[in-house]
């Protein structure tokens, strides 16, 4: 991390090298921004790159799209990508595809690549995997100008990702969501602590991957949020919560089997930058959840 | 189906001929029965079959345990079995198993006869898959003589069932439960219409078979109990009910994807023989559930 | 009660007799409806009632409006009301108004007859005290046409509620709304018995006069809904239940005092012939409710 | 307020006069703990007069007993207390009785000092007026000895409570409460912003007076607590949210009138030290309430 001041005093080579990569494959728009300095804020600065972006022509904005590699394409496989790029494809899964997946994405690569002339791009942090392949259905109708305006945006907001994490300063990119719980007992009137907490993923046959697991304190909240400091990704979860094991704990009369064991609460996220707060109010018979703030 | 006065004014001969197979492979108790005629109702008759069957001394009732077969054995996979004990074990999915489970409950049959000296018994139409597998476990920790009292109780219970479907009365005996669901929603204060429900039993892997599908009516309840007319078996279920799909017929603004799109009411049955009712009360936001009445 | 049949069948003379008074001072209109027989249905009866009141030139409408008394005016407080019109009147609590309110509604009256040159007419049953005021207030602002068809509408009104406490026959007029609740105790999972409720109706000023007591049977229920068989009327009402002796009837741990003791729910009804189902979820730390069917 | 290092550094004079009338009418209390300096921390000081106060012989406790004034008593009608004093019997609204609620305070403190030979002492501001006069009745059943030791007891948390408001240090003592709230619309699933509601302290009759007022921010929360920075007086509490009119500046669809106008939450306090947190989760035909954290 190098901070907002130290950027601004860098020499104009510090500074290359400090963002380097910040933009894939295209130093000019780095070089670009460095002419605009100082920066009074990281907002500042990702606007001084979002000028450089859409500064050139046609041809440049399309240069800077082509150079971007294929989501889970060939290079990934290979091991050719950025460390960003391969950072980033593998936050959503994908570098752990099956074959039947590779092939799918390939197959909708190709397609897109056949309909615009240049490489499928997307912000890969702030979707799941379901969400990716909802992306390229919805964006092959596009016309190719508009879908240009797209792929220039989705970099604008990968910039952003990779400017959070490699500079520090006063503010604060609004590139963070969080994704929350908090358990209440609500047959004792009090936080439920000791709950177990684990959040999935979910795919689109039902399956799921963990993501997060927590338990709750002694105000039924989990120590951190369960995704925090990074976009929550868009995507379907399940929260389960170990529901008869907490009240067993407690000595709480139970039927047998427990009429409530594990609960599940399924819900998607649609804003990766918003806060989720999913709260479970419960007793052995009873629950309730909503989201909360 | 034959009504009790009929029963009550019937030949001994026609008499047995009714109640044919309502104690598997024992007539003498279904005659040391008839002998109790005229029966007030159904319970009455009810009573006079658990005199008979212990009456006998303990070598009597002992037979009448090993008359009945194996759980999922050999009998069931030759098609030997009675018509009622092919049925009732098929209730409980025990004609569908796969080899593995097929030699679980082939292992358990034989811990269960080394241990007491007769077939394991159980009512099945009270049990999902699940909970048979844990009675076996349970009672292998029982004393013989307890255990003998419990198996010949589970006759009584099959008797039950058996009664219930062959004669009626103006009494019913308590053998039925209920599981139904109603669906609310709290957005515009009224029932909500047209939501589709599965319910699925679960099994240990979190998998299911659905077992009833339903719609809601106008009143947001389905015309008829999920389950009803008998008893609802023990075991672990999930109603999942399209949410999203009816808020997206009654033009509610969602988010995309929606927060909540089919929502899933997991719980577990411990009596079969009561009444479960389920709602589920819904906004896009939030949702809660009870156990209700 | 007479049913539909008779009335069908009795002499003209019989026929206006069973009828007098359904409509105020005007037996021409009840004549003319003789002279529609048959009616195939309580419906068709009202249908009849209605061509007959508007069937008159306007200068007969304005009569058959004319001949209604004042609410709460000085026919009431002298007596002189038919008896049809002092049961409504005094269903609203209009008998037992404050020498303060008696000159409200008189000023109110006086105020209406000004401007229409009729009095204010209204099927007082489907309005609580506070709702009869608000009606004045609204329809003030009416233009003379207007304010005649709306009191020809509360007349056909008062005749349909009239007729369904005179005639029987298969069909019912849809002129009955219910409140009703019901307590489920979801720190046990079942329902709430011995439950107090109170239901209040509510004045401008916080107050409240009982309108109804009732104590929750073994289903979580009252027998009978709170309020039904008649229209339910447009006003706020409190209902108040008695938790906390509910609680410690069942011996549950509870604070001294205790969280919750009496929960009020306050809520208001605007369709009359609706029906308000309004249960309470309730833990010693937590309830919820709403409108349900 | 001073600091503890200050105290801890002043002069024997000094240190009396900052902890005058911590102690009522004892300055030798203060003076037997100034001989403990230096104090660790605030809990250290509150030991060191908790000794003092439990130091002397029998004689010296009655005296400082009887030292204090009677609540509500003539001393306070006569502007005779202690600035602490009047201050906190102000707190419970001591100053604002009606003639027959000072009558009944006289006869109560009469009744009491009758019985024990010493006044009626309380912590009054961990009540409310309701809570107090329960207080009486409650300890009119002690035998004398243990009276004594409950009124020792109420002086040392009438001194925590002084000096919680004198002395700051690293340290608080644990004399605060938190009543909160948190309006939530489970139409929208986001924070309800610019909700009225005002919390009342209920008296015996159900009227009650407003302690607390406020509007919901962005989050849904009122910027402060509606009660902190003290202990939450021991009470039966309502708080009403003024949600039609919240609906209504939405745009939401409402009956008319509402079926939700002013929503009452009903609860008592019992707890003075505690977090009481009662949210509403509202949409405009539904809500649920409950002990959070």
């Amino acid at each position: 991390m190098i901070d907002l001041a130290s950027l601004n005093a860098a020499t104009r080579a510090d500074l290359v090298a400090a963002l380097d990569g910040v933009v894939e494959h295209a130093p000019w728009v780095v070089e670009g921004a460095a002419a605009a300095r100082p920066f009074a804020s990281l907002a500042a600065l990702l606007a001084a790159f979002e000028r450089g972006i859409s500064a050139g022509d046609e041809a440049a904005r399309l240069a800077l799209v082509r150079a971007h590699p294929d989501l889970a394409g060939k290079a990934a496989r290979a091991g050719a990508l950025t460390a960003e790029s391969a950072a980033e494809q593998s936050s959503a899964g994908l570098d752990r595809l099956s074959e039947a997946d590779y092939a799918r994405f390939h197959q909708l690569n190709d397609a897109y690549k056949a309909r615009f002339g240049f490489p499928f791009l997307v912000c890969v942090r702030r979707h799941g995997r379901e969400s990716l392949l909802r992306q390229y259905d919805r964006r092959l109708r596009n016309d190719a100008a508009a879908e240009l305006r797209t792929a220039l945006g989705e970099i604008v907001r990968i910039v952003a990702l990779r400017l959070d994490q490699r500079v520090t300063a006063q503010d604060r990119l609004p590139v963070h969501g969080r994704l929350s719980s908090h358990v209440l007992d609500t047959q004792r009137g009090r936080p439920a602590a000791g709950v177990a907490i684990e959040l999935l993923e979910l795919d689109g046959d039902g399956a799921g991957r963990i993501v997060a697991r927590a338990v709750t304190n002694a105000d039924g909240r989990t120590d951190q949020p369960l995704i925090h400091g990074r976009p929550v990704p868009i995507a379907r979860y399940e929260m389960r919560f170990a529901v008869a094991a907490y009240f067993a704990a407690q000595g709480t009369p139970q039927a047998d089997p427990p009429f409530l064991d594990t609960v599940p609460l399924r819900f998607a996220v649609a804003e990766p930058e918003a806060n989720y707060h999913v709260p479970l109010l419960v007793t052995p018979w009873s629950y309730s959840t909503y989201r909360g703030s």
